[in-house]
C-alpha cells in the first residue's frame, strides 16, 4: 500500500535521530559523560509530568511536554550553542531559523505547522507553557551541574554573574523552582569552590 | 523555605538520570553507537506527537506520551532485558516489579501512584493508549534497525521468526504502522541478507 504521508513522517522520524548526536556542555550525574539533546529533552519531559504544579501559572501539561520534546530539534542542523559562547549567540537566532525552515518543511504541511508552532511558542517565551518550559530548561542543567560535582563550572572557570544572567528569566515560569535551584544546586557549588561568586548574592 | 515535597521530587529526578546509562541493543542511525533508554523514550514520545493518527483506536496523546516517557524507568534498577534473551525474560517480570516498588516509592504518594499507574497500564497492554505505545515501542527500533543497515540483526544472526514473535501484538495498536514497518524496515533487511527468512512470509 502506497502511503506517501506516512513515508514522509517516517523519514522525518529517522532524521531527528541525529538529535542524539548533538552534545551539550552539561555532564550527566556520573560526572563522566556530556549529555546530548535527546537525553536532555526526555529528562525535562518527565520532569514536566512531575513538577507542573510548581508553575507560576496553570499550564496545559501536554503542551509543556510537547514544547520540551521538540524545542531543540533545530539543533539537528544548527548545532548546540553554548550558553556562555557570546560569539555563537550572535548568530544563533539566524542559524536556528534557517534550520527550522529546513527541518520542519520535511513534514506534511499540517504537521510542519504544528511542530513549527511549538518551536515558535518556546522561542517567544510568552505563554504560561513556554515560560514553564524555559524554567525547566534552566532547572534541569543546574540539577545535573550539582549532581556532577560542578565539574563543567569548575573546568570552565564560571562566575555566578554568568549563571544569574543565563537564569534572568527562570523565575518567570516558576519562582519556586528557581529559588529551589539557587539554594540547592547553585549555592552548594559556590561553597565548594566550583562556581566563583563575583556578585556577593550568595551571602 | 523548607519544601520536603519538592526536595523529594528533585531527588527522584536526579535518580532517573541513570536511565541514560541503560544501553539497548539497537544501533543509532549512524550504525556506530547503541541507543540508551532515555534516547529511545524521547524518540518515541516525539513520534507519538506525529503518528497518533495511525492508532487503530482514538488515543489520549498526553497519556500515550506519558506512558512512553516513563515505561522504561524501572530499568534504572532492573536493567534492560534483551528481547531475544529467553533466560533473562523468565525473571524479567519479577525483577521489574521489584524495581517499580523501589523506584516509584521514592516519590510523594500521589506522584508514586501516578507513575505506577502509567507503568502498570503499559504492562497490562489493554487500553488503546497502551496498545499504541507498544506499537511505537516496536516500530521505533525496527526503524533504527533498518537505518543502521541491519547491523544488530546481522551480527546477532537473527531470524525473521524471532522478529515476528517479538512483534506478535504490534498490529493491535496500529495495523498501519506494523504493515509499514514490515514493508519498509523488515523486508529490505531480508533482501539485503541481514535477517534470515526462516518462515517464507516475506515472499
Amino acid at each position: 500500500m502506497a502511503d506517501s504521508r506516512l513515508l514522509q513522517i517516517s523519514e522525518f522520524c529517522r532524521t531527528i535521530d541525529r538529535e542524539k548526536f548533538v552534545q551539550r556542555r552539561t555532564f550527566l550525574s556520573d560526572g563522566e559523560r556530556l549529555e546530548n539533546d535527546a537525553e536532555h529533552a526526555w529528562h525535562m519531559a518527565v520532569m514536566a509530568l512531575l513538577l507542573s504544579e510548581y508553575s507560576n501559572e496553570k499550564v496545559d501539561v501536554l503542551k509543556v511536554v510537547s514544547i520540551l520534546l521538540v524545542h531543540d530539534l533545530v539543533e539537528v542542523y544548527a548545532g548546540d550553542t553554548f550558553a556562555y559562547d557570546e560569539e555563537g549567540k550572535k548568530s544563533q537566532r539566524a542559524r536556528e531559523l534557517a534550520a527550522a525552515d529546513r527541518l520542519f518543511s520535511q513534514l506534511p504541511d499540517d504537521l510542519c505547522a504544528k511542530m513549527r508552532a511549538l518551536w515558535d511558542e518556546f522561542e517567544e517565551w510568552e505563554s504560561p507553557e513556554a515560560k514553564f518550559a524555559h524554567s525547566l530548561d534552566n532547572f534541569q542543567p543546574l540539577m545535573l551541574q550539582h549532581a556532577s560535582g560542578g565539574r563543567a563550572w569548575r573546568e570552565g572557570g564560571r562566575r555566578l554573574s554568568e549563571v544569574l544572567e543565563r537564569n534572568a528569566r527562570s523565575a518567570q515560569g516558576s519562582t519556586r523552582l528557581w529559588e529551589f535551584a539557587f539554594d540547592n544546586f547553585i549555592r552548594p557549588e559556590i561553597e565548594a569552590g566550583n562556581l566563583i561568586d563575583d556578585t556577593g548574592s550568595a551571602d
